[in-house]
């Protein structure tokens, strides 16, 4: 499974893993494909490093990349405080209260919440970016817009190349007059933020709005004939997130939540704001059930939504409260039914990619058989 | 683009083309494809009569089709005047203010609404297959879940093949239980009547769930890639609507309306109960935001929705109230940019799906150039 940017990048399958795992970003280039760790929980440089610098000692100078949420917007001096300040105490008490409906106990004293704003604030992906930037990293992504101009010219001066995510045609060549080199076109039926154009009809459309800028198709793809299908709408990769979350390399905070996934459909997932602000497809659980209820106070804007329900995430992991539980996913969830190594997921993916060569052959009237 | 299924209808293409209008059904079983009549504006079996005589007429013996509109549940003795009573006042107030606040004028006395619920009643299209089953056609599809067994017998019993939409593997594999020869996997993304699963996941789940059964893909394929994207997810053919609409031979109600197809993007669609009560993809207009609006009345159910709101539908297309103008279509409707005849869509169809399979051979290293 070979493009031309899958030969510019000198990995074997145009398969791009997004994971926050290094274990798995690791396994994921180790397999011949391109892993991608996701930095949004990297609030301290330090951690970043050693991370990165065990990934560059597992995947023997195979390419690797990062992915980093740059928000659009610059937001100069706001603390975390002053973003706290902003939160209605209605929605307090309505995170409070639906918490003690289900009876999640609280953290104990001087437990930290798992996830803060800061981390998606511009001068902690600063700071991740100058660790990053000390590694050989061959691809820099960002979930949140196009990078700011000083940082896509810091990345290729340095030989990275510049990827950004878009949910449509319009939002890709704003990436591409940005200068990014690398669309990713994520679909409605993709896990976390995604828009409303289904990947097959997005993927055509962003390969088509930015030519010739290589696009990779997210969103629905789990398999070699998902593979199949979005590099026959013109995409030169494919990105996937979600089938790696069940891989044994993954460290997934809760076993519980490994076997709702493992036991989810692929209408078990939903659209909603309830986790970041912005509309992100996770599994529907009775805490997005609670935020997307019409009587419900309605999620706030991003990034407000996501401090306020820090807490109460963190919580209702630590206690494995099932009917609370979830996580960003896409609608493939449906298919992932078992636990798996990274490995086997990419030679499963490649196998799947060559039968489904054949069968387009066979239906083309092209079959070497 | 041959499979099992299409050489078993005796096509050229296994591309089967579902439409409202004889002219274009007859347009694409000339082209090489399937074309599949809509009956369900066809109350008087007269007309269905008079037309499928003439697409007998066009199609040289070529195959093609019928679509017919079966509910699931039987409802007995139930007129008309009955359903009518059910209508709150207020939806009727809405669609009265609603229509007013547009200037939208009234239809002249005696002049009828063009949509009748009774297209929607079983004895209704039970009078369409007398007059289908006169007629040589190779499929009847049902877009309202199974039709009733003995239908399923009597389409066996005349060598006609029995297709019915599905937007779930549970729902496919129901139609399996019921007999059903083909079914369609219609995706998120498709115009008309659409569940919530994308047609990049949706088609291997029923490929798989019904498995030797062959699958149509319908949703977000209006080119070839699309086709070939279909093809490698597992389908026997792709099962096409809303790229018909902008043919040359197509009939819509008023130029404005293909003025507005053709000038929107893929976002300018939306899943709404508007039109029938039941979620189904088409343009976003003032109309489908009234209806959607947390201050509306909100849709009732199938059938009194389509009841509710015939004769408003049929007004605003009269005069072309532009705001209010829609009509079901898919988000691929932000690819239909210009006029094409139905035989410019099929080779346009069959040449891009020529080039998929040329990039895909090259991407998996079976170059043969």
């Amino acid at each position: 499974m070979q493009t031309e940017l899958s030969k510019q990048l000198g990995v074997e399958h145009a398969v791009f893993g997004f994971t926050p795992f290094p274990a798995v970003a690791a396994a994921i280039s180790r397999a011949g494909g391109f892993g991608v760790l996701g930095a949004v929980r990297y609030t301290a440089p330090d951690e970043l490093k050693r991370d990165l610098d065990w990934i560059e000692a597992q995947v023997d100078g195979r390419p690797y990349g990062l992915d980093v949420v740059m928000p659009a917007k610059k937001v100069e001096g706001v603390t975390e405080a002053d973003v706290e300040a902003m939160i209605p105490e209605g929605h307090r008490q309505f995170v409070k209260n639906t918490l003690a409906a289900y009876g999640v106990p609280e953290l104990t004293v001087g437990e930290a919440s798992g996830w803060r704003i800061t981390g998606w604030m511009e001068q902690v992906a600063r700071n991740q970016l100058d660790v990053a930037f000390d590694h050989p990293i061959k691809l820099l992504a960002n979930a949140l817009g196009s990078p700011p101009a000083d940082v896509v010219a810091r990345a290729h001066d340095k030989g990275v190349l510049v990827a950004a995510l878009a949910g449509s045609a319009r939002h890709a060549r704003k990436h591409r007059d940005a200068g990014i080199d690398i669309v990713v076109a994520q679909g409605y039926e993709a896990g976390g933020h995604t828009g409303e154009i289904a990947t097959m009809v997005l993927t055509p459309e962003v390969v088509e709005a930015v030519d010739p800028l290589p696009v990779l198709a997210a969103g629905g793809i789990g398999s070699g004939e998902q593979a199949a299908a979005a590099l026959a709408l013109g995409a030169q990769g494919v990105w996937l997130g979600s089938v790696w979350l069940t891989t044994t390399e993954a460290e997934l905070p809760s076993p519980a939540l490994v076997r709702k996934l493992l036991a989810a459909g692929s209408g078990d997932t939903v659209r909603s704001r309830a986790l970041t602000g912005k509309p992100a497809r996770q599994l529907r659980t009775a805490w997005t059930d609670a935020w997307d209820a019409p009587d419900g106070p309605g999620a706030l804007p991003m990034p407000l939504q996501g401090l306020l329900v820090a807490e109460a995430v963190t919580r209702i992991q630590k206690y494995e409260v099932e009917p609370l539980l979830g996580t960003p996913v896409g609608q493939i969830v449906g298919r992932m039914t078992g636990e798996r190594s990274v490995q086997a997921v990419v030679d499963d993916l490649t196998r799947g990619f060559e039968r489904a060569v054949d069968r387009i052959n066979r239906i083309a009237g092209r079959s070497q058989q």
